[in-house]
């Protein structure tokens, strides 16, 4: 029986997530049920083509991501399966799932979209404002159960793709942002270990501040200061040392950061 | 084996859930669990018992609710079970399950009551503070591992109702209130589908703001417009576009709402 | 298939604890999971120290806690695993299990200590930064599946311990404190039902109030009353019956806490 993650703008303050897993073992009663998360800002549909893109890889061949940031839920927006390498995705066609398709391109197998049409795959009664419960949930819980992707659906072309900002080239350097802000403070920004060799000498100015340096790990410096390093999944970070970069610089999503090769500047 | 959902005020700060599952494990090691949502306000027993009514249906036949919402834990207050429908709710006897009992009318078998006092059926010690781990976990557990609920306690009548608003009749119309605000801000009110005919034209009054339709779904405004339509569970709600209506008109749960009807306007 | 517990100051904003998830089912596909709590305030060794020692009783034999508070997180702090009682614990050598460490002197048979470098259970690439995704999930799913606990590392003496702070004797009582705020705003503190003889007739110092006993139960007072008693795991805990202590009175965690005899008084 495959896994099943939810990802969603839900929060968990009311049942909805709850009720997203009584939908899904309602049809298929062995799933297993990871939650993603479900703290995406509400209808921020960037963060969650983010989370996505990042989370997926660390699940096994035939995980079923149901992911539901949806601002036009109830309107003619289409609800979506798409199959990437050996997972499949389900959720609105809003560009959600632009960051997995774009990096699809390296796979020797192109994915396959489906339109989710087949009424019978969803719940008796559908709502204008709830299609993580009446569309999303038991498609993918029918999934699991063994239905083929095919049956869900008919195959479309061109699923909508969002714009994810990279960072620009400037005569000096580079102009990227902060793409997100973590549980822990740290400003994670667009510009990627492939992107910056790590080898490079930079110099990064995010607000007021110069960082001269990307260290290695947080244990480089001591508690306090404030550090570049790229993360986990290889994004450059800006961090204070077991502290909140976010608090003590007073920078949010979309501020700029500019870096410039020190080799180029002296 | 059954599935067994959990409902309380006990936030995810602390090891709470964490430790409730650890019993419920260590009895019935195969039961599947999903939270419902751990955010009621604490001590909000009408909060609880609108979101367990509201997410119960979802769940297939032979689900366990444990639900604790428990002001009174440590005193005379009786922990019970239900059995309504074909699920079963455990929990304090303080009125959780007033709105369950309530649409229980409308089945042709009546809800059955237990007082929960087989004490053999509890943690061997009980605490003055946490009946959620020491009572209404591990007795759920054994009803998931097979124990028929009869043997759990005595059967009683007439479990605690409390009172759950309902809209008034005026002159010209009604007046209900706001009920809870979601996740997302929407002022969810007590107002339902089956009261307010879906055809009839109204004015809906909410602090100083006046809203002249309800309209079928988030996408027939543009982003930022305040907007009345039903929820997923056929609630009348007050929402913004892509935006919080809580945040907007400055109100919280409680907040009277009315409605007047067109044609006797003019 | 044991059952794994998952307890970190990750948060629930971003995907971390998903990806755990999605780490653990690749290797142990049928491994169940809870999760203890994810909101240690970030970097509180302490805090997760005292949070794996209530919780872990709870669980049944073979339960496998990972623990995951590490501000060394790509340092030379080492990666272990204890095995104590019938239980498993992995995580950082920093102090975490200190308290299960100190509580298991009562136990016949010592614990074990593991450092991981077997790297072959850990994921191909390691960050610096995500330790609980490349090494401790992958060792917990491996000794899941049943690899066996010796199997994952060379034993070590003398893991890391940190002071958990206890009430210091004075020439008329003790002086203790708070040691963490929960989600009702009950101020636990460092005394124990086992120090404080219940009968004991004590005055309980903290900020500018005082109290004059040590009730049985929430429901010994009216809403709202100020009240001091055991909580669930034995703790003395200060409560407002159906409020919150921490906002009553403006305390947080390490606030003292002074309890004098009433004999020695008067």
């Amino acid at each position: 029986m495959p896994i099943i993650t939810l990802l969603t703008d839900f929060g968990l303050r009311d049942t909805f997530i709850g009720v997203m897993k009584g939908v899904i073992w309602s049809i298929a009663p062995h799933a297993q049920i990871a939650d993603l998360t479900h703290e995406i800002p509400p209808q921020r549909v960037v963060d969650g083509a983010l989370a996505i893109a990042g989370a997926a890889p660390y699940f096994p061949a035939g995980t079923i991501h149901v992911c539901v940031v949806d601002p036009g839920v109830g309107t003619a927006r289409r609800p979506m399966l798409a199959a990437i390498g050996n997972q499949y995705f389900i959720g609105p066609d809003n560009g959600l799932f632009s960051l997995l398709i774009k990096k699809a391109e390296d796979l020797t197998t192109s994915p396959v979209y489906i339109a989710l049409n087949k009424t019978h795959y969803w719940l008796p009664q559908v709502s204008n404002s709830f299609h993580g419960r009446d569309i999303f949930a038991p498609v993918a819980a029918h999934l699991a159960s063994g239905v083929r992707f095919e049956e869900l659906g008919d195959p479309f072309e061109n699923p909508m793709l969002i714009n994810i900002p990279v960072p620009q080239r400037t005569s000096s350097g580079w102009v990227g942002q902060v793409m997100q802000v973590d549980h822990f403070g740290n400003l994670v920004t667009n510009f990627t270990r492939e992107q910056l060799n790590p080898s490079t000498r930079v110099n990064i100015f995010v607000k007021n501040t110069t960082l001269n340096e990307v260290v290695a790990t947080f244990g480089s410096k001591p508690a306090g200061d404030l550090i570049a390093m790229f993360d986990s999944i290889g994004h450059l970070a800006i961090s204070v040392v077991n502290g909140s970069a976010a608090d003590r610089l007073g920078v949010r999503a979309d501020e700029p950061i500019t870096i410039t090769l020190k080799s180029e500047q002296a």
